[in-house]
């Protein structure tokens, strides 16, 4: 496949797969490619409608967008995010009655079992937000972890729309005393002859997340694509990927943390080749992070002269107060621009250095500060799971002025 | 194809057309088809990308927003947003290498030809903006104007990112004297044997146009979508879609406006029933507005209890203070909220207002009120082209409750 993004005559091949017959190919993929495209794996046929020359398809599970795909516009539109699946999606016939969904709510006065109709009634918010995958720049750290060596991009600023979470626990008569977390179960179905607790995503929260969160069956304008867990996902604001429960269909508030191996031995902070211990800290919210996106010397050397070095910059869970960006690799440091408009603390800002560079090589870095003062961190020490990495200078990269 | 959306086997099919191979059939539209969507003419080949269920295909060159296809995470995506064009694209080739692609910029000190290449190194600007064809709501004028019936979905609420028009002029040695108009020509193709100027699309807007405008490469995080103008689209915020230059060939800076039939004896407010004259009002700014999308019965009552109703609403150039809604058409109003991130004065807000509604037949509508106290107006007067419509009454829509 590796002449796809070339050849007009492949650009209407399905993959194949009678429940993915909906599935097709990216828009315009043929025209925007680039002339030097790299050679790459296929889109696998459930996201075959992904753009083909923005991503990078690690695994049919695994799938970033690339570097240079994330353009200056703030959002990531849903063909250029990215894919990490835990398990296979449900069947794609969950989303041809999108509103008959059912999620149980459970830890509540009045445990309720609620259609996403009966949701769309309860209470209506739109949040922009960066969706990351806990694993994002695991590809970065010197101990190689296992797992997926993503670069910067599992990661996109997405737009959702649902019921606020506080709103839903409100018309249901508030929490039952005790809850100490927010706990979402997604609908995947599980293999048949093995533990639940073995595979199935479940994920707790602390409940003050609750305070943010939606029940969100719109991403961008649109319903939730299947493939990022439409018709219903639990969106947890400023909190990485695993925590955003796809095809919710259990939202419990409970005292102990779930019981789930994804819980209680998997998402840890653990030391450098050792087994998560449930006593560790647990994947929750993202740091404060930064990375430049262009110009790259992929095509080539860019031309010396006016360049407008451009990235783009996260609080996690609080809003920006400064990025600064270097081309000497963090010797020196020159505050740079936010471009666009601000779409709160949980969304990333994109901005700009504009710069004369000679002809020469550089390394180009940025580092944030959030509206607290604090700077993002030079490194992120070394974690068995890859995870969080968030230090600006292993997200330095070169460029070649000619 | 009135079964297109209801039938699997038909999804993977191309329109066909060698230079339009890359278009596809849009993303899960299948599983997202209401059960009871109707027929509906198919979406032409160049734009067989977008949602078909999100959208009223008029003609090949008329394809509006279905009004409940508008959701509520403000933006609109690609695949949902409007199309209206004057003149057929020009081949979907000069996508192929989007950097090359050359404007002329004339009337500055320096007049040259910059590629897409040259401008990504003279500034970059992100701005999110209505885009919004001006005959839009021209179904609802009772003259009947001749034009495409559109309702409401001859708009959307984009991100823009390019280069600020007037960094370009800067670069270029400012503007020549007496400028007073910014004419920007459109890079479709001219049929041999006839006068250019009766079909070509070049409009010129007001000099303090040039502010806020840019030169677009990028739209809602990709490459500016070919039928949406890409390579470069001269997007002109809080101006109506046409003032927007879809693969703008030459950027000029004029003391007269353009003498093209589309300027001169065209989008003019003239009185109902009479031809334009080059001495009325050219349709440029856009007029504060605001509509309700939903909920609607289109697929039966609504359920009594508490609804949410929704809409969008635009300053066009200024910032938004607040919105009312009335359910019962305008004999009474409430004070809505605001939902979502503010993006700016040119794009538009999504608001909700939580109401409880009995059994009964309601008449929703929503009146927009700006920063310097101004309300949307109750009715447009008719004008012969049917242009700029905003009156709220014209867009209150009926909903039944049961």
């Amino acid at each position: 496949m590796k002449t796809r993004a070339m050849d007009p005559s492949r650009r209407g091949l399905l993959a194949g797969g009678a429940a993915l017959a909906a599935a097709a190919v990216g828009r315009e993929a043929l025209a925007q490619a680039p002339a030097a495209a790299p050679a790459k794996p296929a889109l696998p046929a459930y996201v075959a409608w992904k753009s083909p020359e923005a991503v990078i398809v690690h695994t049919a599970t695994t799938i970033e967008t690339r570097r240079s795909a994330f353009g200056t516009s703030i959002i990531t539109p849903a063909d250029r995010l990215y894919i990490r699946n835990n398990l296979p999606a449900p069947d794609v016939s969950i989303v041809a009655n999108r509103d008959a969904w059912v999620v149980n709510v459970e830890g509540v006065r009045q445990p309720r079992a609620l259609t996403v109709a009966d949701l769309k009634t309860m209470g209506l918010e739109t949040v922009a937000a960066v969706l990351q995958c806990s694993g994002n720049g695991r590809g970065y750290f010197a101990s190689k972890p296992s797992g997926t060596k993503w670069q910067v991009g599992a990661a996109g600023c997405v737009i959702w729309s649902g019921v606020p979470v506080r709103n839903v626990v409100a018309a249901l008569g508030g929490l039952e005393g005790g809850a100490r977390f927010m706990t979402g179960t997604g609908g995947e179905t599980i293999p048949a002859g093995i533990d639940p607790r073995s595979v199935m995503v479940e994920r707790s929260v602390p409940l003050k997340a609750m305070e943010d969160a939606l029940l969100a069956w719109e991403m961008n304008g649109e319903p939730v694509p299947h493939a990022h867990g439409g018709p219903l996902r639990l969106v947890v604001p400023g909190y990485s990927g695993v925590n955003n429960i796809k095809y919710v269909k259990r939202l419990a508030f409970t005292r102990e943390e779930s019981e789930a191996a994804i819980q209680k031995t998997g998402y840890r902070i653990s030391p450098p080749g050792q087994k998560h211990q449930p006593t560790e800290p647990s994947v929750w919210e993202m740091e404060l992070k930064s990375w430049i996106n262009g110009p790259t010397s992929e095509a080539g050397p860019v031309k010396a002269g006016l360049v407008q070095v451009h990235g783009v910059a996260m609080g996690a869970t609080r809003a920006l107060r400064r990025i600064d960006v270097s081309v000497d690799g963090g010797q020196t440091w020159q505050e740079a621009r936010f471009v666009g408009p601000d779409l709160g603390r949980f969304a990333w800002r994109q901005f700009v250095l504009p710069i004369r560079l000679a002809p020469g090589e550089y390394l180009l870095a940025s580092r944030a500060q959030d509206a607290q003062f604090n700077w993002q961190a030079e490194a992120t020490p070394d974690n068995s799971g890859g995870y969080l990495n968030s230090g600006w200078r292993a997200h330095a990269i070169p460029l070649t002025v000619a």
